[in-house]
């Protein structure tokens, strides 16, 4: 008798062992979900236009009081450094599950990109690492191959879930439309890295498998079983672990 | 030995046989995701500004010519249809893995829409029925309840993926911003329905589970493997299966 | 000798009386439209796009100091009740000259809604109730009919003019473009309801007749008098009812 | 006894004649309204940004097939006289009953506007002449007073339907906000001009009164009626003059 | 032997002296254009759009915190002089090198057009005086000729840099694309006005002379030397003029 | 007896000959400007929003018809090589004056991008080459340098054209606001290469040199005297060499 066994590498005659390989392995998603919610927001969208030559943002004003965007700095005071970021020749660490590492440059770390609609990302593949599906709610993204063979694509909304994809090499661009779910995937044998630029001072990212299996408090399981017709104990281990 | 089925209802004694089922069950997931593709598109978006007082959408011209939005009528022709839909009273058919339904009426079904940045849907949910995990690459939702009791909720972007979550009675409304995952879900034992504006004339709908399980062609398993951390076969599998 | 009333169902062989009469009904409507000033704000506009998940409004902050939009609360803060309201099911009361009652839930209801581009209406009418022509200025308007029968239209711009107009039943949709005058009309002898999406988060209401003859301070009497080649003490008395 | 004349000058003894005046300057009101309708499309919106250095429109092209704006030249093809008018220095002719006149230069008058966002206008007021209360669906306007003397003023939208005005002699500037309704009034003994730049390269008008009650069709009297308060005859009676 | 000289009647033959009125010219262009950097903001730009009937500027709030666009004051306190200027009918000094002056009014001079999207300005031309090359980084322009006459023009982006001139006289009007560089030049003996909408509440001027060579602090003059392809020592005795 | 040379390393004995030199040098200038003005559009804009998932360029129709934008070509046709690009590995040739060449990557390379506000460019600096000041009138720019050391600035609008400089190494980036005028300067001995993300799908360039002194067809040379307070014939002189 012959059975799929769900996970990788788990082995189908040793469940208890394999239970225990999966909780390990789904922490380890986990966490690296965690740092690519951070880093991997590599897209960009239509932002309001600004409204003068530059509007530096400064941290949001005391009685934690907010507005759309950012509040900014006395444009007397802005200085150089205020559109400046240093260090994106640093690889990111890819030591996490899925082997891949996002640096965002966006408004929060270059406060001069408020109102400019663009901010930039570089990505750190491992061999076979992969930056895993997920959308920019407010961005499109161009992306540039500088090392390494990537495999990407996106996927089109409903009806046709269309796939569009390519494999990369160093000097190649490909493009991910507005809020399409998109992945890379380096399918060679050496570290990739990849430059990206983005349509929005603030994209965001939504890495699906975080988003959906690991939100904070965890999505009402019997939602998730019905949604993906899955049992709902497995749902609910699965939230577990992420 | 006891071991977690990871399809629901599914016997874990009976491999080939719950092979058989899920396959079945994923067949139609797939035919409801297929209805949801193209029913669900319940959110709005900020959609470039109209230039005339309306611009009613035509059948785009021949050889294959579109533009971005949708080519217009001589405003002259225009009459009173073209911005008039009749059948929203009719509950859809939620016959279907998911139990439920969304009829979509944007500029495709209401060429008077084009260019007004707006549209709205009707979604009828059986009991238990979900409207599963899905984004509006293009729109914000704001959801009516009319009948029957939801649980509804959306997940933020990275890093936090915080969840919000409400139930809802009839006459309560919702709002899922921007690009966010969300989904709606009947916890009453008896059908429920509810209608929602969305900000585009156009918004878009990206079923979570068959945008990245489903797409056509498949996601190359690899990927799908070390992002869920799944084993590869078990992804073709179930890419077999959407 | 045959003449007309200016003024449904007033006399005209008691000039007296009827003044008098005129004069309680067009208090009547002043406070009709007093009522409509704040419910009737029916539409939705292109309203700049968001820089972040979500911006919960907040009441403006001390010293009278104001943004285009809304000061957002510390999202850290935020909660599922900033995107929720409850009881649109409820009836508005139409007991009031024009017999109708909109109830509008914008970005002062649900604070949610900030930077979101959306908002909905409830609209109630009595047997033969009006909602009075008027405009969104900052919206377009998707129109649900639920419950009745409703003549509705809308008047192109200028020099044409052109009047588009439908009788809805339940289940019928309706659009009503950017900025355009537009009105509902209960044609049934039974109560009518519907429910309307409009494609801004505080798309503004003017209602016509409130606007020009009953606005504080009223407008000049020899303006009106010369744009609509009305008499000035005519002016002046429909004004000093509004 | 005394009672009001509905209508200005109408002498209140001879009902029959006064119809006949009254029909009389309606259908002048109707024909001055004609020509407002082309004239005063005098503001401005927030249209789409271009994506070209220039766009000349033209005329649309053959099986009547439109776009949102225009659709444009060949940009080799492009030449000064896209970008020019003349004659913006001749008078208006005010011999009508609101006694003023607009000129409109917008994307249907200079084709080099297209996607531009701007337009102007010229209006000419004989002594006590008005521009009567309009609204521009898209745009927002500056009006500088080069002649003459104005008592200008817009009303916000509802609840509050606040009045600002203010009296312009020549050098003076006002703003009218987007979508509100204003006027202009010539309080002068002499003849008045003024210029007004807008905000989009077609930002419409629409005369209050001539959608209301000129429409084509006519609204259902019925509406009218309720939502003026009004005998329906005299609406009927209205608006076959218009 | 006929040789060039570099600036306008200087002689050749007497460096030294041409060099003290080289020195004095060019510190006349830099008061020139210190005027016009103030006064040139000749255009307009695709603002957000507003989100309330009007939003009236006031002085940043304490503490230096800043917004895009500017902060508002309460709207219950709003005054019909928040939208009022008076003065436009007051000719600009010309007494200055380029024999030109731009009265600009814009959100710093009209609080109430802060987010309307529009502005004005007055342009008055000595004879044979320049509105010199610039841009406006966030308008379109249209201008109209009320006295004199004026040679206009605008060159496109690269590749082509195609030039479109016109010769206008009074009622004439000319269009100026977003963003392009443009100029008038007053071809008369006489004094010349011209009034410009632009398409922004605030458009911004860049003259380019005064951003090349009279930056604060200057360009290293490396760069402009291998950019204009002119002695270095040249660039730093003009650069010091400014 | 010493003067300036106003053009590098042109000898002041020699008139005849240095003007030979200069014109000589002026060719170079216009060959490299030439080039620039191609591939220089390295910066981005707020373009209009998608209405759809993506919107593939085409060819402009028969007849010369043109839109705001592109024509799309029918979205069942796309194919992944529609958003795709290969060779931004490839250095480009910097032999040329200025020593600096940048290749475009918009949508005129890729007809994917049609719609989603976003480019790409790569540029390449000789030792001590220039991208001379240039804007974007459809963009902001984040520039990341991958090879050698850059000085790069821009300069704000009038009045204050405020001069903002950073020296850039490897991994740096820098942020140049929406139509700023911008250079960088390769202040190293060997050759340095940047990325940068832009705004918009054709953010454009205007080589200011270029478009001042080489329009087609040339400036009134009388408007560049009294712009640059340059004599007449000098002006002629730089003309006929652009």
């Amino acid at each position: 008798m012959q059975s799929f066994s769900i996970f990788s590498q788990a082995n189908s005659k040793q469940p208890a062992k394999s239970t225990y390989i999966i909780m390990k392995r789904i922490r380890s998603i986990l966490i690296a979900f965690g740092l690519f919610a951070f880093a991997c927001s590599s897209a960009s969208a239509y932002d309001p236009s600004p409204l003068q030559d530059f509007c530096v943002a400064i941290k949001d004003i005391k009685n934690g009081v907010f507005v759309n965007g950012k509040f900014c700095k006395d444009p007397k005071l802005a200085v150089a450094e205020d559109f400046f970021f240093s260090g994106l020749n640093r690889p990111g660490n890819t030591s996490n599950p899925v082997g891949s590492n996002v640096t965002m440059i966006n408004v929060d770390i270059i406060p001069g990109l408020n109102t400019l609609g663009i901010s930039l990302v570089r990505i750190d593949y491992a061999p076979y690492g992969v930056n895993p599906p997920h959308t920019h709610p407010r961005g499109s993204e161009i992306l540039l191959v500088v090392e390494g063979t990537l495999y990407v694509g996106f996927v089109t909304a409903n009806p046709d879930n269309r796939l569009f994809t390519k494999i990369l090499n160093p000097g190649d661009v490909f493009v991910f439309p507005f809020g399409m779910i998109h992945f890379q995937f380096n399918i060679g044998k050496t570290a990739a890295v990849a430059f990206a630029g983005l349509s929005s001072q603030n994209a965001g990212v939504i890495t699906i498998a975080n988003a959906v299996f690991g939100s904070n408090p965890p999505i009402n399981p019997d939602v998730l079983a019905k949604a993906f017709q899955l049992n709902k104990n497995v749902v609910k281990y699965l939230q577990s672990r992420f």
